[in-house]
């Protein structure tokens, strides 16, 4: 069965709404999802661009909009202890549990690292938390901690977000589509009526749209 | 009657695609639409952010996110020949039709800016093809192209835009609603939803979902 790569940061209120999200859609048009857990922070560095929450003014429409879309969808969301925080460990755990386990139990931890996060928990910053929140799902909360904790899987998590900036991934959530002939990414929950028609064959986009803008030349720039 | 006030910049083909269906979404709620011409990269060197359009790989993302709906909204949608290019005189000019026309004619002369710009026209830059565009709308070309030159124009379209960022507004289009208690603010053409369920008074966000996220603490920055 063909899969949705799913690009996620645990940082993210969209991609949490997304994610809640995707398993539904995904299984309407006969796909499953890949999730891979990547540092935002690496994406916004690549691109030299900010985040929403380092523009004051944008850091409050998102809050807005997630709430809005959450509410309307009937999906739980309350701010983290803190934002931004520190990701880094519970993405590393997820990188853990991506490669060694089955798409259920991956899929119950990002699940239960999401709900920790935006759906009203305690927070996803400390070992402690990650640890009892890995067992609680089920898997072997001390061995994926230690494991975490070393090179390899700082190494992974580096590796797999370098190969998702090389695919233009610049944000999060980003939902990859591969199939013979075409290799095609949606970005922010926003995208997924379009990435619905994709899936169902009648996107009405085509790749021969974008020659006459990728060779347009461009008049104006900021000084 | 109540207006919606729209902060839209040529430059973005998702303030045209905005443009194009905001007057009947207002209508259908009893609200007009009062044009406010903008400088985006303002807006940006005021957040200090970078543009869609300067992003490699999110520039690539804007063009197929915005082909798709303009095709499922029927709207016509091409590259204009140059972009990014420079809206300036095409904003100054609209300005100066803002402040002494009626409604009816800065509406014509804003679609006929779009539609060159974004309609498969031959853009907007020069001075010519503006004088042009709004002596067909039934406008004084002459005069108002003189009068876009002149200093007071500049200033205005300055202060507004300046007076757009000091109420929150960081990109275009942006929708505002002012009404006697609230002050709502709403970005890009993908929170149309949003902005109708608040114009029925069905805004599933009340301004008191703010106040935690406003006071909460940072854990992590970019270093």
């Amino acid at each position: 069965m063909a899969a949705i790569r799913f690009y996620f940061d645990y940082i993210s209120p969209y991609a949490y709404i997304a994610w809640t999200q995707i398993g539904t859609l995904a299984a309407r048009h006969g796909y499953t999802v890949e999730p891979v857990p990547i540092l935002f922070a690496a994406l916004l560095n690549a691109g030299g661009q900010k985040g929403p929450a380092e523009i004051p003014a944008k850091r409050i429409w998102v809050w807005k909009d997630t709430l809005r879309t959450a509410r309307k969808l009937g999906v739980p969301l309350v701010p983290p202890p803190a934002h931004p925080f520190n990701p880094l460990l519970a993405l590393r755990v997820t990188t853990v549990v991506a490669t060694g386990n089955d798409n259920a139990a991956q899929r119950r931890l990002i699940d239960a690292l999401y709900r920790e996060t935006w759906g009203g928990g305690a927070g996803i910053e400390s070992a402690a938390a990650i640890e009892r929140i890995v067992t609680e799902v089920g898997l072997d909360g001390p061995a994926i901690l230690s494991a975490a904790a070393e090179a390899p899987a700082k190494t992974r998590l580096r590796q797999v977000t370098d190969e998702a900036i090389a695919a233009n991934v610049f944000g999060v959530p980003s939902m990859r589509v591969i199939s013979d002939e075409r290799d095609e990414l949606f970005w922010g929950y926003d995208s997924f009526g379009h990435l619905e028609d994709h899936l169902r064959g009648q996107d009405p986009f085509s790749p021969d749209d974008l020659t006459r803008w990728q060779n347009l030349p461009s008049s104006a720039s900021r000084t």
